[in-house]
């Protein structure tokens, strides 16, 4: 009844990697990490290597978890995939929607997992609120995203360039959780996009949406936030209001705390990814980069004051 | 062996459906113009009503042809595919893809033909291209395409405006072609994008894309062309130089110009959608619009002079 163990590399070691991914891998029982390729840094137990190209000649692997930042996923998800591999990606798994489709036609081909882990699906209550909101009526979403760039995001310089996506890298988090609990369809009708005159990037966005076709959805996105994060979705209903705080990490109905067990996210992301890799399938939703570009693609940039780290 | 003639609305008469639409219509053969929908203007013999809805109160219609500015055509064709109606979208069939995801899953559910009409993929040269295509080995291709909106658009505030593709109106029918004749995959790597500062579209764009992972694909586009228009397409390959020059219009292969048929680009696409109704299928395509997505995620934006028609 065993599943095999997965030989695993992992691509590119940054923030995330050291807050969430290695617990989950350590812990996962499925995985064993065996390598890693970045230009900087290393695992403890793992072989270090600086390139994929450089692991993939070294090490026999069964799959990679690439947490690269989003503009060199898709190259080095092609590589991955060529040598036939499974490969899950960070979200958002491409910095762009050609690039995901071409990742799809590639999987298709070889028969290949590939998964796009959107981590803020697998939040305790996500399963949870998709059910509740099959039989209310929806009557208005409200998206709250502030965080402070400097405190969550040290450092990115590629997160506030061009093809970074800015506010949408952590508010495609959000995306991703709203496209996963609604049952019906979600549209871009306009954006303002704040881009700071030194950067190539939103720092900030208010976005108007609608769910299917009529209900309001207001995103207000702030990476320029001093003082606590809110990640704050809230749905208001014909039975009431449903919140989702901290990113999915708590959540409450009608003002009544639902308890939740947390630091699941990751350990789920690699359950199911082994799960996929077991069951030869593949998840790779594009929905919420979809979003994002139409908001790019519809918003109307203003510029505003520098930003510096 | 007749096909049933349909009844045809027209919704929007601008420029494009008295330069291209009506006489297409005229010499099908396979439609009749029953009556228009727009806040303005009217056609010769067919009953004219201000709005879809007044038009389809009042007429009983096989299809319609939807020819508005794009940030209304989504709701339009709702509007005609919950009322049963075979849909024809000039492109950009809608301003997002969220909304372009969803006409097509409407389509689907409603078992109706929605047909996105790329008419420069209806010039003559593209399915010779095409066919040339498949045993050559491109080496680069270049898109230029320089227009004057001032003489091409006149007026057209809507397409300036943030959500209205700006100088991606015109060129996504590059686009079109690229994606109809080159053997493979087209993906985005960067984009500069000139917005003049009273307005929220770009007006010029310099677009690097790379055909099969490598091969280098400029896209030079300016809308603030004094001149000439210049609209075309030069694909290098291992064996001699493709250029559709002309948006399609003419083409040469190293040199030689190859004689074309003028004029059949609207002709063909009403041929078309007569075709998938009477078949019952759909052609709704995409992918030209998730470049420009990609192009308008990735992009650098730069604000230029204010342009005043």
């Amino acid at each position: 009844m065993d599943q095999r163990r997965l030989r695993l590399g992992l691509v590119g070691i940054g923030k995330i990697v050291r807050d969430q991914h290695l617990a989950a891998i350590a812990q996962s029982g499925q995985f064993d990490l065996v390598a890693t390729a970045a230009p900087e840094g290393h695992v403890e137990g793992a072989a270090a290597y600086s390139s994929i190209e450089a692991m993939l000649a070294h090490e026999t692997l069964d799959a990679v978890s690439i947490c690269t930042p989003p503009g060199v996923r898709a190259p080095i998800a092609i590589v991955a995939l060529r040598a036939g591999l499974a490969v899950m990606v960070e979200k958002p798994p491409t910095a762009t929607l050609s690039q995901a489709e071409h990742l799809a036609r590639l999987a298709a081909s070889g028969g290949q997992t590939l998964f796009s882990a959107w981590h803020s699906r697998e939040t305790a209550p996500v399963d949870a609120v998709r059910a509740m909101l099959t039989d209310r009526r929806i009557e208005a979403i409200e998206v709250i995203w502030h965080e402070d760039v400097r405190e969550w995001h040290p450092g990115q310089d590629w997160l506030l360039a061009a093809g970074g996506f800015g506010v949408f890298d952590p508010a495609i988090n959000a995306l991703s959780i709203l496209t996963k609990v609604l049952p019906g369809h979600l549209a871009v009708q306009s954006a303002a996009l704040g881009v700071p005159e030194n950067r190539g990037a939103p720092i900030r966005a208010d976005v108007m949406m609608h769910f299917d076709g009529s209900v309001p959805v207001r995103l207000d996105l702030n990476m320029r936030h001093a003082g606590t994060a809110r990640w704050d979705i809230i749905i208001a209903t014909d039975r009431g209001t449903i919140e989702l705080g901290r990113g999915g990490h708590r959540w409450s109905v009608d003002g009544e705390v639902m308890p939740v067990e947390q630091g699941q996210e990751y350990p789920r992301l690699y359950r199911r990814f082994a799960e996929l890799v077991d069951t030869g399938r593949s998840d790779f939703d594009i929905g919420p980069l979809m979003l994002v570009a139409d908001a790019m693609m519809v918003g109307h940039t203003t510029r505003e004051a520098a930003f510096h780290f």
